[in-house]
């Protein structure tokens, strides 16, 4: 049975919501995986309480120590090791669960799993994070989301091949199309890097289709978009503050193509950004997550897990190693 | 009295929306400037004749000459000065107008502002491209929309100058809010080039407030925002596919709100982007343009040389020359 281990402490609304998420997840998917909350025990087991959850799908491991959201990633892994998060990551090192959820600090989620779980090649300096992004044709792998910046050639390489599996294991896209973010279509546009990086895919293991502009990226054209995690981190936000506008605009729009466009843009259908490149599954849910986003994160990280997503991304990147 | 110069034969389609657009702007607008229009003549006036104009606001000067669009620039400079693009600029050169507007070729646009206009500075290997841009609280100025890449901190400075004179003169925003486009607020975030971009920000004479993500972008909490050609194209054109899939969603939407919404995002309202840090007014138009767009685009020639955007963008750059 698949574990998952999820930071009760992490996020803006917990631990009320992510026990919810806890809840609703395990109810709707009986007998798929068992999770496992993080944090002080007796207010996890409170919150279990009022929810009337008397299950064995959901166990609490005690970590009484809080992450704040300003603490630093570093001082967090070195002070708190009894925190929700860092117990997380910790017991997915033993084996003990196979993933590891949290909505807290994104920063400390990040250093506690390079640290913990160890990265899969030296290409990467963080590991990059991999969004999954509405577009007209459907979900579409976005990496790096925000991890990296001034990357080198080559790690973009490895953003592509990293996401190209994340592409074809979780959003089932087969062979799937890889685009460069870029200013424009042909390979001698944008700046030295991405072109240099053009050249490189052309020869690497994945399904390359060329520089993609931000219009293309929209309408679906590339299964996997490849950028620097500062672009990535730009464009994620843009899109999100574009569809908050269009809310406060609308709202939900009542029609079919009003609760379409809704469940494309809500980003608690995203449920969680995938670390890559780790040994394991590391995954960072929002902020901001409510109930559902977290029972969608906890989703995904079983999704990822299952289907060994992660051992999959190691056995491409190793095949690759004289780049 | 200002005269703006148009290149009749610009854009997927002239020159009949051209010529409408030089019509309905200065049926509009008597008495304020007249419009040349460069193109071959005959065909022109045909247009004119179509459109039953017989005033004295639009004049036209004979440019037998096409620009296709895959040209390259820098050829069409060399061999198509009888071209209706390179004539306007050549015009504005020798006095004769005040400011040219194209819908065609956008390289070979910029390549003759550059050539014959003259740049304000040596920091700037091309003109950058302000274009303002929606947002929450109106529009904005960003900059550079496309123009260049990899560009060093002092010229990212430069952006910020000339974009909000742009901002100032044209948006009427007092004492323009300068925001960096960055992956987060603090000022040790995002690539090496843009944290030291941060650092000259500080003591430019800008009103700088800081790092803003793209959700801030989309919020309106800066007047200008500045960034690489790289990302600002990136992110100019993935808004434009935004809202395309959204009307391709609802379309405009019958109510106050979605009528503003349309009336915010519609591309035709932009009117075109003004190539700055030139010795005169240069505004690209839309490929795409309709006689609408045409119309808005010679209106913000008109406004940029009337208030002699690019000579007081000149004054501040030269104050600066240290950087």
């Amino acid at each position: 049975m698949i574990r998952i281990a999820l930071d009760a402490m992490g996020g803006d609304h917990a631990p009320s919501v992510v026990v919810e998420g806890a809840v609703q997840a395990v109810l709707k998917n009986a007998g798929k995986f068992q999770v496992v909350l993080c944090g002080p025990q007796a207010q996890v087991e409170a919150e279990l309480k009022r929810l009337n959850y008397t299950g064995d799908a959901i166990s609490v491991v005690d970590a009484p120590e809080l992450v704040a959201m300003d603490d630093h990633p570093t001082e967090v892994l070195k002070r708190k090791q009894n925190s929700g998060l860092v117990t997380c990551v910790a017991l997915q090192k033993k084996g003990m669960v196979q993933a590891s959820v949290s909505a807290g600090n994104s920063g400390a989620m990040m250093a506690s799993c390079l640290m913990i779980l160890g990265r899969q090649t030296d290409r990467f300096t963080r590991p990059p994070i991999g969004c999954s992004v509405p577009t007209r044709k459907g979900r579409v792998v976005l990496v790096d989301a925000g991890a990296n910046v001034d990357e080198k050639a080559p790690m973009l390489v490895d953003f592509a091949i990293a996401g190209s599996v994340f592409a074809e294991c979780y959003l089932g896209h087969t062979n799937p199309k890889v685009g460069l973010l870029n200013m424009g279509e042909e390979e001698k546009k944008g700046p030295a890097v991405i072109q240099e990086t053009y050249q490189l895919l052309k020869e690497a293991p994945v399904n390359f289709i060329g520089n993609i502009e931000g219009r293309d990226f929209i309408a679906g054209v590339a299964d996997v978009v490849v950028c620097s995690g500062f672009t990535g981190n730009i464009v994620l936000k843009m899109l999100e503050g574009f569809y908050e506008l269009h809310q406060e605009f609308f709202g939900t729009i009542d029609s079919p193509a009003g609760k379409k466009f809704a469940e494309m843009w809500d980003y608690r259908n995203t449920g969680g950004a995938l670390l890559l490149g780790l040994n394991g599954t590391g995954i960072i849910a929002h902020g901001r997550s409510d109930a559902q986003a977290i029972e969608q994160a906890v989703l995904v990280a079983y999704q990822f897990a299952a289907q060994q997503v992660p051992e999959k991304i190691g056995q491409k990147l190793a095949g690759i190693k004289d780049l």
